[in-house]
């Protein structure tokens, strides 16, 4: 594959190479059904198995069982962002939300459309270079969840620890999900955009405490009811099949490579690479985030000037790296690195930026 | 391709062959990037780019100009049923649906739990077996709107003309949307899962009036709101970026086959082919929808026993015709035949019932 780059875009990202050529290879002829799985029903007893062995392979991958629902929902974060408070955060009641990042924002934002939220902490004031620490967590009295964005994408931040509540903990892991082992009994939401760590854009994981589904108002829309989707086993209206089909390969593959501690440890590799330049030309790179509240998944870092920056992604596209561009908030370059980066990108990116710097520093 | 079956599901459904090569082969490299169109930022400009095209090339078929925006939303027709309602139906108003089968009783359901809803006419008595006629239209003095299911896919009955209304007409045309030429600025909103005529699951076209867009009220989660997807160019957030690619290559397939027009008139014969076999055949095959009602899209009909008929599919997937069971609120066979369907899989089926009438007729 002479003409593939390394793709660090920061979502829709790069995929694994085996699951693309999978992909391509049965494209008109899915198990031999003589359809794609593009022309197929969703009620066919095939893809209904794929949807169903998605979620065992969540749960095995993740290492829970029945206390925990997974479903597979269209919309991406951005609809969860009100599905969840929609849901959850009835009349009188008030929600917390933990404030790292933009993403971690319009969470916020539309809950406030929807019913009371309490700022429990916020880094914005600097620039969202931190995660805070569990003791600036102030908590409202009760509240109905408590909200947080384990990994910050457009920062490069990332939540090295859960922290502790009596209450509900819900977390958007759009960008880290399935990159390191975690427990999930910890939390009674979890959502994730596909298109980081899982595969196309188009779908959106949820794992959903089963208590949680009983809370559920009738008087919503069905479409936006957790339960209904729940019973509905992810099926109650044509889902992004492709997405999902995708997805289930993905988790096949994360599989292969050992599991989550694994695909771990190679994340922990694949970020010690490029932070390692980082670290050893602090007059020439400057990280965004603070080294304790470094994410594995997105590395940011600035350079002396614009001008420089600029010549940095130029000279990387014609290493074959593209993608590298940092969002306006932050300036700079962004490296997203998800599990499906292979360690070699991490490695000739690290090797380049110090070809780099020995020339422009 | 002598592995590819005729493909007669109702949806996800078959997709045009040449669609699904040009998809194949450039699946790992996408405009020469590098990178597969699933690994693409949703911010690259080949994206947007594909994105504003795809709301020119609906444009262009349906031939009408700025008075509607075109948005590629997800959620399927379902999340519609919703939207609508909370973006335009408002305390103290009335809409008004007419139930003409499965999907029109769901719509209108929805909007039950929005506001106030009237019903205008309804042939479920009927097993919805037809359409009613203008005159059976009893319309609440001042509505919101007036709703309508084009097509039922699951009844096979279709809408041979379009209600007189001095309302804002709203359409879901989720089974037969550019199968046929139609004048856009009679409607107000139309919608349109992907899944039958436009491409994979995952995206939903709506066509919605510049009038429209300025009702919405602004208390509504951001991703319910039609104003700013319009805004966003259809990328508030993230989108089903797959499925927007290939509904694509299917708008510049319906392109070159010379326009709707001849679209329309493939489709008339492509019907033609099967009601002709069932009108040939009235004492074998028991067609479901009224004559005057029929779809051209769904060819529904019963044979003599049950027994018969789990024959009848049988032998068809002998014949290398899959997904032609009946839905089971009408039971027998129904044969989809979108837009992609060949003119081919018509012959071959009008074929089979014909040989097939013989031997147990």
């Amino acid at each position: 594959m002479s003409n593939r780059v390394f793709n660090f875009y920061a979502g829709p990202a790069t995929l694994p190479l085996p699951v693309m050529k999978e992909a391509q290879e049965e494209f008109l002829n899915f198990q031999e059904n003589g359809i794609s799985i593009v022309e197929m029903s969703h009620r066919h007893k095939d893809f209904e198995n794929l949807v169903l062995e998605s979620e065992s392979l969540v749960k095995e991958l993740l290492e829970f069982g029945d206390s925990h629902r997974v479903l597979f929902l269209q919309g991406g974060a951005s609809l969860q962002f009100a599905m969840l408070p929609l849901n959850f955060l009835t009349s009188g009641e008030t929600a917390d939300y933990i404030l790292t990042g933009s993403f971690a924002e319009k969470a916020w934002k539309e809950a406030r459309l929807i019913g009371n939220v309490h700022l429990t902490a916020s880094t914005k004031e600097e620039n969202y270079r931190r995660i805070p620490d569990q003791k600036e967590l102030t908590f409202s009295p009760n509240p109905a969840y408590v909200h947080i964005t384990t990994n910050n994408t457009i920062y490069g931040t990332q939540w090295s620890y859960t922290p502790q509540t009596n209450h509900p903990l819900v977390a958007d892991m759009s960008s880290d999900i399935l990159s390191h082992p975690f427990d999930v009994s910890r939390f009674g939401l979890i959502y994730a955009g596909a298109q980081k760590n899982l595969g196309p854009a188009g779908v959106t994981l949820v794992i959903i405490r089963q208590d949680f589904l009983e809370k559920v108002p009738t008087s919503l829309p069905s479409m936006l009811r957790y339960d209904i989707h729940a019973t509905n086993n992810s099926l109650y209206n044509t889902p992004s099949s492709f997405s999902i089909y995708m997805l289930n390969k993905v988790l096949h593959w994360l599989k292969k490579q050992g599991g989550l501690a694994q695909v771990e440890k190679r994340n922990i590799r694949k970020a010690a690479y490029i932070y390692d330049v980082v670290d050893k030309h602090t007059d020439f790179y400057q990280g965004h985030s603070e080294k304790n509240s470094r994410s594995l998944m997105n590395i940011t870092f600035r350079l002396p000037t614009e001008t420089i920056e600029k010549l940095f992604l130029t000279e990387a596209a014609q290493h074959k790296m593209i993608g590298l561009k940092g969002h306006r908030s932050v300036g700079g370059i962004r490296a997203s690195i998800y599990n499906a980066m292979p360690e070699e990108g991490c490695q000739e990116l690290a090797a380049f930026m110090q070809d780099f710097c020995k020339r422009h520093g």
